[in-house]
């Protein structure tokens, strides 16, 4: 298996991007994927009760139908807590765009990133929707991939490529962060593109597992989105033997594991503010999910996350937060370890002595930069 | 009734602190908190699993007598995780201390603030008690009330007079904030001092319904210590007719909230770095635990703190952290309402529409000052 940092579409993908005017800056706001099949299609949601009208769209569009041509992603607004007005809007985004491409409405999937609770401009997305649909190539992918972008400051762009029954596949994604980080789920927008042949079964299998590994495993700020979204597309044009949740699956997942968590542990590097990338590890759990909770409990400890940006090894503020995760841990058996703090690259380490299970969790130091970008964001 | 924002104690109750050396400034770092005759004791404690060793003594100490006479209170260091030997020390220094008082050890409770993990100087503080007995005297609650801050800005002080069966009742208590708060408790030390004549049972009742009431409606980091401790002495000096749960306890039980409360907010106006002082009510609720839980989840998200820090009214934020508390609430029966944020003191109104109850919380901004001084703190 090869692994690329950068996004390189597989066979039948193609995307493209420009500004359309939502972004006053001449920064690229909209994207386009398109898929010249139908394309078998598996989605991840925010955990949030209060979801982005894009979201609400997604969602009845996946129960009518699991194959889609097209992706619509805008950023700059976020089309959240817009009511109804906001649910129209990004239908008739999706709407418009179907007769361009002469696909079915409900063919196409809506994102949207930003500023929250305000109207999305509909038809500056319509009027541009021609442009965006005859710019569309396999290179487009890198603008795509930038136009999807908020307050980050690079593109995060992953592919794998590995090869199956004697076939290369190709497993494409490209995501964005990088504030309002936090579990469940943890990126705002991630699509991942794939010719993998592969049946509906593995493919929300294989993406619900690497979420879980990759995207819940990380935390900036303890905040959860109303617009994440995760959405892979498989067109099955490699040709390979059919992958199911036996045969084919464990490379398939794998892969897809990696680029997602390289992706996710990209977004941490580009956190808001950020100047530590901080990798905890709780050990000696009763459960996994045991050991995710105190790992995530530490993770958005404001007072843990300052004082690494501080480089001050203060670990009573890690013994506080596994304290206040709620686990029954008992003080002697209780063990914390720091890595120097003056590196870029720190560790923590918690072993619980309650058992044998353990996870990672990824985060960023909280930073008076963090609060002058969200002081002033809007 | 009459209210006084400084400590006043009632009669029969003694203060004094000084420098033991502990904190290397000459800044005030013990208190001796004394009453001449045993006081009948309530108190209440953090929820966190890690507790400091002064709260275990203590515990141990009201598991076999509710009556005590001393507590002595040190800042510049928590004792808390520090093992077996911080048990020792605490134990020590009560020890000592009930010496020099001619009472029982198990008269004596015992506090620490400050930072975690290091070992209590006991000797320092041993050395320290015969100066600090022969300087307890009414006024020396002030100088108590200071010894005990640690970033705190000014003490906080709070004082009740009101008349019960013609007899004057006072209730006077100083608290100390101003991090690592947040519920469940979230100060870190508040000692209350009463001459009420009044049963244990109505003793326990008003300080729990009190405390539910003020610290468990503040937050400033949304870190939980491992040393918050409130303890409630009564030494019925006033004379006044036996309060119990039902006569005279309105009265007790509303002074009491009213002061705790005060202390409450002024540990919000002095947080850590804090610009702005924000209230947070949450209406329509099915539950006041709903409400509540839903007002702290919005008071604990770093993006609407900063976002009140940057004076931008970013209600979105706001949306997102209610949608994220895990109430099952309805975009189109929920409503938000932000106070113009120009001012020091701002206000968020969220409306739940799911019931009738409600709950008000309080918080502060996050600024680049929490983390100067977070990050340095040490």
């Amino acid at each position: 298996m090869t692994l690329y940092k950068k996004a390189i579409l597989p066979i039948g993908f193609k995307a493209h991007a420009l500004n359309c005017g939502i972004r006053k800056s001449n920064k690229l706001d909209l994207a386009l994927f398109y898929s010249d099949a139908p394309a078998k299609t598996a989605a991840v949601f925010t955990a949030n009760k209060i979801i982005a009208a894009p979201l609400k769209i997604n969602k009845k569009h996946l129960l009518m139908s699991r194959y889609f041509q097209a992706i619509i992603a805008n950023s700059g607004n976020a089309n959240a807590f817009t009511g109804t007005a906001g649910i129209k809007d990004a239908q008739e985004t999706a709407k418009a765009l179907s007769k361009a491409l002469k696909i079915k409405k409900e063919e196409v999937l809506v994102a949207s990133t930003g500023i929250i609770g305000k109207r999305l401009p509909a038809e500056k997305i319509k009027l541009a929707i021609p442009v965006l649909v005859k710019g569309l190539s396999l290179r487009g992918i890198q603008k795509a991939a930038h136009a999807i972008m908020t307050t980050d400051t690079f593109s995060k762009e992953m592919t794998a490529k590995f090869k199956l029954g004697g076939k290369q596949v190709t497993i494409c994604a490209v995501a964005k962060g990088a504030g309002m980080i936090a579990p469940n789920m943890a990126t705002l927008l991630c699509f991942i593109f794939t010719d993998a042949f592969i049946t509906q079964g593995a493919l929300n299998k294989a993406l619900k597992q690497a979420v879980e590994g990759s995207f819940n495993r990380i935390t900036v700020d303890g905040c959860m989105s109303t617009n994440d979204n995760v959405i892979l597309m498989a067109n099955a044009a490699a040709g390979n033997p059919l992958i199911n949740t036996e045969a084919g699956y464990d490379l398939f997942a794998k892969a897809l594991k990696l680029i997602t968590l390289e992706l996710a542990k990209m977004i941490v590097k580009d956190a808001e503010g950020a100047t530590k990338f901080i990798q905890i590890q709780v050990l000696k759990a009763k459960s996994v999910l045991e050991a995710k909770s105190v790992a995530l409990n530490i993770a958005n400890s404001n007072l843990f996350k300052t004082a690494v940006y501080g480089q001050n090894p203060n670990f009573g503020r890690v013994v506080a937060a596994v304290g206040s995760s709620g686990i029954d841990v008992q003080e002697k058996k209780l063990s914390v370890k720091l890595s120097p703090l003056k590196k870029k690259e720190v560790s923590v380490q918690v072993s619980l002595g309650r058992g044998q299970a353990q996870a990672t969790v990824y985060t960023s130091d909280l930073t008076p930069e963090y609060i002058k970008i969200n002081a002033e964001y809007n």
